[in-house]
């Protein structure tokens, strides 16, 4: 399974209104803090690779899950492989990577607004000292992958948004680059 | 929290016998498959430590956990730290361990029936390929070790056992010895 992504810079406020006249779907509110990883043995920004705690807060409630995150498969539209399975206790999870000699890298802190628009979630970052963005997804076997990435174009373009504008840094990136 | 716990190989149909006369409480009976991992930057054989993803079948229902357990910090009684929380999906933790390059070592594959009896658990394992044991085991901080210990010898020696008999190597280490 293939995760396609295409996330751009955007006033938030300005996307919610226009997402309100096309009828989207709101589908939740989270709130997402992501400790991110270094490994012992290998750079993580070299080999394009991420190690994730993240807890998520919806409705009053915590959850913790694990994800790893492989190398860039398709780098147009941020492609990678992605395995992710919830924890019982994320302070556990922490303790146990860090045992193995892991270290936290940073910490990604953010808002975020789903919708499900024209069969991609659309979803509204606000993200603590990096900014606001959209980002448009959806998932796909390997094959489907360049008619998904169009697909999240014209569902940018709709949104009133340029896809020549993508960022292809992540968040942890931008975090990084800002420290 | 330290795990204190003694093993000693058994007959578990005699000991079984005992702690039905001691009127120990059985608290049930699971099936354990447990994955070990080397790791690709330390070896665990030399630091003591382990890795392992284990699926524990109960009532006819699996879950599964990650544990990682540390150095011995009191060689006599086997005491460790050891962290352990559930996560979601078992095969997910195995590959996201090794897509960060830990590699499964060997598999554990065990029969156990739990006890309560005089403030300890009693477990009588059957591993598969390597044979019959009972272990006594208690949690406490560090400073209980040492009685913890004493009182499980005193259980072992109620139940038939003697304490003298104890063996400190893993399933895991017995497995790789007999392979």
């Amino acid at each position: 399974m293939y995760e396609v992504e295409v996330k751009v810079a955007a006033d938030l406020a300005a996307v919610a209104e226009r997402l309100d006249e096309l009828s989207a779907t709101q589908t939740g509110d989270v709130v997402q803090v992501d400790t991110y990883y270094d490994a012992p043995h290998r750079e993580f920004a070299e080999t394009d690779e991420a190690l994730r705690v993240r807890r998520e807060t919806r409705d009053g409630e915590t959850a913790a899950r694990i994800t790893y995150k492989g190398p860039l498969v398709e780098a147009e539209s941020k492609t990678r492989e992605e395995y992710e399975t919830a924890v019982g206790d994320g302070e556990t999870a922490d303790t146990i990577f860090e045992r193995l000699g892991f270290e936290p890298a940073a910490t990604v802190r953010k808002d975020r607004r789903f919708y499900r628009y024209d069969g991609y979630t659309v979803t509204l970052d606000a993200v603590e000292g990096v900014g606001e963005f959209v980002e448009v997804e959806t998932e796909t076997d390997e094959s489907g992958v360049e008619a998904a990435r169009e697909g999240a174009f014209a569902v940018l373009r709709e949104l009133g948004l340029d896809p020549e504008n993508q960022t292809r840094t992540s968040y942890l990136g931008m975090l990084l680059e800002n420290a």
